[in-house]
């Protein structure tokens, strides 16, 4: 059995896994097949740390997975060996207050994987709680299943937006999970949604794969706001900001309709001035999102049902035995690249 | 000037049109172009009444229209001659407690097209309040027009839903009412939506035109209770009923999984008999329909993204000079009739 | 240590507690101070069984409880011994989807005191999780604490009832779950609350204690739709059934104002007919109540703060070796007594 | 007939009203009773002006104001010559968009009393909207009723904070907003208020007359950060901003409960640095407010049933020939004023 160990910045290791596998009643033990890498690996590859969350030992990186079940605890139901699945990274404490409000997230105990010191599952093998691994349909593949983690954060915030039927919506940044989030605002009612970004190759891949549903627009070549009210003359009813761009940011609100709605998925680096006064001339809300709960069962019909295809998002595969390289590819970050997948 | 008046039960006129047409500054006078024929206009030209509302007087049919502005009020901004629209058929009195309230549909003295003794549209002309008139956009046609009025009640009952994306949704009746209400559960977030119904050529019409995101189920031949189990292990998490069929209204509760909701939308004739302790143990909640407000332009919306396509949904067409013809076919109720379109 | 065993229908027995206390890491340790005697132990004490849950073995009887800490599990961080508490008797699996989904009172795995075959709270010591035990403030007393339980269904239909402040209510039932709902009302921001019934003593003893901010109606001298119409003009926004009639059941959506709200609190013993239309002529909704979830804190805090009184609920009062005469007291059901409580 | 004009900064005068009185159909005529003095009167009287809004010809001020109807139109069903009532100072077009979504309060168009070019409610005789008149109460005297145009604004933030039983909160700013505020609040279902400022006075008098049900804290004497999570192990889950601080505003996330919410109330004179990145930690929301809609019979009910007493807040009286009196008292806020009432 082998992981991949981070030793410290820039320094991957894919050697024996000598953690502990014990298997507990309600759990299941995993082989894993696909991870994608996540922008928090590559900072993690990159920097040893994020913020206050520092790498002070060896840990494995990965939290974006899918598998195969090989054994299952005695006190577990829905699972078998065999199964194929998906897992949620975050392990919260069951019996936390949090958890028992239905906001599991939120709960100040949870485990992460790749989140130091939490191993993550760049492993060959796995132990996971069985309710938090979900059985992948006939139809929905081992890439499809990696992708409902960064799935679920759209789907998350498309949730929390409290879309109604028809809503506009604007999605600032065309990175994987703008991306994401503007597949599932489509998917979860909005009739018409914008995704802007100032990188042409991202911009070009929404158009090539998701145009008949998703407008791209190039903010270096025109004016978005003079763009969002020619096609939406009320303003839009919600504001995706998935960019972390303290600009970005800022203009938030000044795209919106009287009553909406802005979403903050993306993670600025400093405060942003928000012009109180200009929202509340809309009364505009602003809703912040943390991960995820209760969504990866949503998201796993979605792509089940067809109507969300996260396949065109893998846009580069390696093997285990190539982890490395995927790593230092995935540090270039290359224009073409949108998710890179690496195959147990 | 011509319009069509039911004189009484079984009586129709195609005649002159001497209805008063004075243009107040916030109106539009409007070119009907289609009207198509509701369930609602059929009973009143069958039985002359449905339940208190008789036609004591000889009363324009219709309530379903698109149409083209001729000329606009002199404080309308938004629309002026030329312009290809859909109109909402119940005029609330704006001034009133529930209009202020966002529910202008609940209005007491809403005044409603075809519903006695207020005229309907199906006459050449009508002058309708500008705020109640929504511009068509250039890919909307004018049937898909005249349909956004039951598209209304679909996306209506969507909304009040409270679809959490990737929800689940039983339709209970495969009629008009109940595939609109297909359609709009779909674009507005259901993975999964199972219309019902024991008409074989029904359920073959959505297969044949909807079967990529609705599935037909024939409850005439399976047992509905067990396929929805083993399509969704805990339930749906709506059911809509669709079809007034008391024994369908009754069924529903059985569906659901814990936190699932029933929305009433057909009418039944008498009381139903609701196993309260059997919804409490689910905490099913209810929630009822009437009518619609603020969807028109998320109906036109969805039709114009190509989320909805109500097209289909026309299957046969009339012009206004063999309206009664049309009337005499709808009576009939044909099986392989969904709409019937009046062109004038 | 004594526990009272309900052996069969009207056979108690209070005799030496025999059953396991093991304590485990996330547990406490109770000492028994006080328990309330709820309809369904008395339910049980008459006939042996609720609908299919059947008394087939000894079983303990209660679950309105409050007590003092004397062990916690090492896991515990936020009691300790000496800590005065209450709890709520129902457990759920913690890993339960419902549970993650934060209506854990809809886990089908829920573990209920006094409901067979678990065992109730009416022993002088009990085990019990830590994160379901709630300490005291200290202006809170023992029969206050152990009043929390049935609190807790009111403060709950209060929560799901989202009232809106200022709404109006009308509560059906003034027996101790409609009391508890009325409190419940009038804290969590009704403007007006009305209480219906048709026995004077249950009127008299809302009027004496909690006239100031409730108002009692006599059905069997007055016309409750007509009061009920006079006082708010167009109906109240919330009626909550709290009695279990069929006929008050079937008459809540004459009360309301369009887009009122019916919560259904008490169970009946066959379906109620609800006349459908009516509902949707208000776009009525139906909420269904079953226990409660996450609101053990909150009715804490309002008695606390004083906005809840429960102390007047209190009307008898016996010792633990008087129990049996507690039950055969509470089987009478006199007029007077709302809440009989035992010493232990 | 007199009304008080504001000419320029400064100036008042007390003169002839030549103002049209014309009573359309839908209109009452009312006799003004009492007007209160609010913040905005007394900035303009100051500075001609606020932001944008310029007095560049004469104006009456006022706008928080009650009355007697002494004639009513022909089409006016609720009211009649001698109610008493008090008046939505701000006038939407019915007919707009925002008013059929139920929120007139943010229609671009809405006429609102003392707000250039608007003329406001200090003259003797009015003509205004029946459907924006509305009858008090016996109980309720014509100084409550001027009063309950700022309670408006509290009871409408407590209606967008989305309440859920029990909740606590914190206000930042003891002013008229953040008493008002805190009032409804409590009335909303909070169970604990915390009133936050460093005016002694201000707090002197929340202690004297709200102490049984809102705690006053000293943020001069002592750390508000610490005595909230003294209090609150969690923190709140409400924050209500009414102080327009700047540093008020950008600390509010601290003291939020995971899921909490804060609401902006006060307006601040430049953007907040908002620290998204804490925010998302919690999935804080941030709601902002803008006047109010659908609210005055809320806050009307609140005060009849005697939830919220509003009678203390009138710290001093001046008689109409008084008004410019009243106005420099106003001027020079001093710490022992809350609402300076002028009685016509």
């Amino acid at each position: 059995m082998k992981a991949l160990f981070l030793d410290k910045a820039r320094s991957l290791s894919l050697r024996d896994d000598p953690l502990p596998q014990a298997l507990g009643d309600e759990d299941v033990r995993i082989k894993i097949v696909n991870v994608g890498i996540c922008g928090s690996d590559i900072h993690y590859y990159l920097h040893g740390r994020i913020g206050g969350f520092i790498v002070e030992a060896p840990m494995v990186l990965g939290h974006e997975a899918s598998g195969i079940v090989v054994e299952a605890g005695r006190a577990v139901g829905h699972l078998k060996a065999g199964d194929r699945v998906c897992m949620e990274p975050g392990i919260p404490d069951c019996r936390s207050r949090q958890t028992l409000l239905g906001r599991y997230n939120l709960d100040p105990e949870v485990r992460f994987w790749a989140t130091p010191p939490i191993h993550g599952c760049l492993r060959e093998s796995i132990v996971h709680p069985a309710n938090l691994s979900f059985k992948l349909p006939d139809n929905v593949g081992f890439e499809e299943g990696a992708l409902v983690e960064p799935l679920a954060i759209g789907v998350h915030s498309a949730k929390k937006a409290r879309i109604v039927p028809g809503d506009t919506a604007l999605v600032l940044g065309a990175g994987t999970i703008g991306l994401v989030t503007a597949l599932a605002a489509v998917a979860s009612g909005c009739s018409r949604v914008i995704v802007a970004d100032a990188k042409r190759e991202k911009l070009d891949f929404v158009r090539r794969h998701y145009g008949a549903r998703i407008e791209a627009f190039d903010i270096a070549s025109g004016d978005l706001k003079a763009h969002v009210f020619a096609q939406c003359p009320q303003g839009v009813d919600i504001v995706f900001e998935a960019s972390g761009n303290l600009q970005a940011i800022q203009s938030t609100t000044g795209f919106l309709t009287p009553g909406g709605r802005v979403v903050l998925i993306g993670m600025p680096q400093e405060p942003a001035r928000i012009d109180v006064v200009e929202a509340q001339c809309k009364e505009a809300e602003f809703i912040t999102i943390f991960r995820y709960a209760n969504v990866y069962e949503r998201a796993i019909k979605f792509i089940a049902s067809g109507q969300i295809d996260v396949k065109p998002l893998v846009t580069h595969r390696f093997g285990f035995d190539e982890a490395e390289n995927a790593f230092r590819l995935a540090a270039t970050m290359p224009g073409d690249a949108i998710k890179i997948m690496i195959r147990l």
